[in-house]
């Protein structure tokens, strides 16, 4: 591609289309788009991004985003301390959240098991988890029930079978999302009937 | 939505949304992208964005935006000053620049003449390309050929014909883009070898 635009440009359109859903062309229409609205959108978006990276951390106890640590979930002492909620990532607990149906905690994973990519349960954040459980002195006491929200495909359901038997045997009763999730479905595209659905039917794991 | 992801996330994932392109789901997509990727992704994009904003300028020319006024292509000497592209926006300078086939200068129009949206000739850099074809301070001489790279819908072909107007009654030849461009299509989506056609098999508007 020729550097028409200058390398800055050039740079800002090679980084946005790293983004998820972006490509070479949809970039260079939303850096035209920001230089256009220069005051409204460019202005914001660099600010806010700024502004994300300075004080976005990751919480301490669940992993999950945000400006507090401990995040303002785990600082919530109106949610049942008892009950954790299982993630993949973020995005996920983001679609739970949005469902209103739960009013525990979570704990965010940061991946799932693989084979085929190699990631194993030490690549987790699993022996935090099961810390949690025990009660360590993050916890804040043992947890009676852990809701395992993992998607439904082949890494996500062999996750949910490790961390069923591993937290079997710590003593806590495990649950999973009722199959009303699709098969082969990410969490955080679901409509929130669904998650609704899926977490009232939630069964032994 | 519930404000689960705290407010600088979701303002971030709100400014995200506006992106062509982006939905609400994308945006948290994408945002949730950029946590996870802090170092590779949020910062670099928060960098660019940061000196996008304070360093590119439009050409005080030719209304590209640039981190040189004038801009990179209107200050380089080994192209042809006597032809000038007319195009509605930066994303068509873009793609002609991308096609390789023209070697004069540019003008952005800012916009197309539209009856529906109240846009008239006043609102659109249509004098300056007046005075840059009649040879004013900025130019640098007078003008052989403009050639009109508008787009192939009902507001670009309006601005066109008023162009080709205005621009003939100031002496001056004017061209444009072959049909090869096809009808209904935005030029920053056309592939390199149809601009390259267009160009070549440029007519008398």
């Amino acid at each position: 591609m020729a550097a028409s635009a200058g390398p800055e440009i050039e740079r800002l359109i090679s980084l946005l289309a790293k983004l998820p859903g972006m490509g070479p062309r949809s970039a260079r229409r939303a850096a035209l788009a920001l230089l256009k609205r220069r005051e409204q959108l460019l202005v914001p978006l660099a600010a806010s991004l700024t502004e994300t990276a300075a004080k976005v951390v990751n919480c301490s106890i669940c992993a999950a985003p945000d400006t507090r640590d401990p995040c303002s979930i785990c600082s919530d002492t109106s949610r049942d301390n008892a009950l954790i909620c299982v993630v993949e990532e973020a995005g996920a607990l983001w679609a739970m959240e949005r469902s209103g149906a739960f009013r525990g905690k979570y704990h965010v994973l940061g991946g799932l098991l693989s084979a085929l990519d190699g990631v194993g349960p030490e690549q987790l954040r699993i022996a935090e988890l099961i810390g949690r459980v025990r009660g360590g002195e993050m916890g804040g006491g043992e947890a009676r029930e852990v809701v395992l929200a993992l998607p439904a495909t082949v890494d996500g359901q062999t996750t949910a079978h490790y961390l069923a038997e591993r937290l079997s045997a710590a003593g806590v009763e495990v649950t999973s999302l009722a199959r009303g999730v699709p098969v082969g479905g990410e969490l955080d595209w679901l409509d929130d009937g669904t998650i609704i659905q899926a977490l009232r039917a939630r069964r032994p794991a």
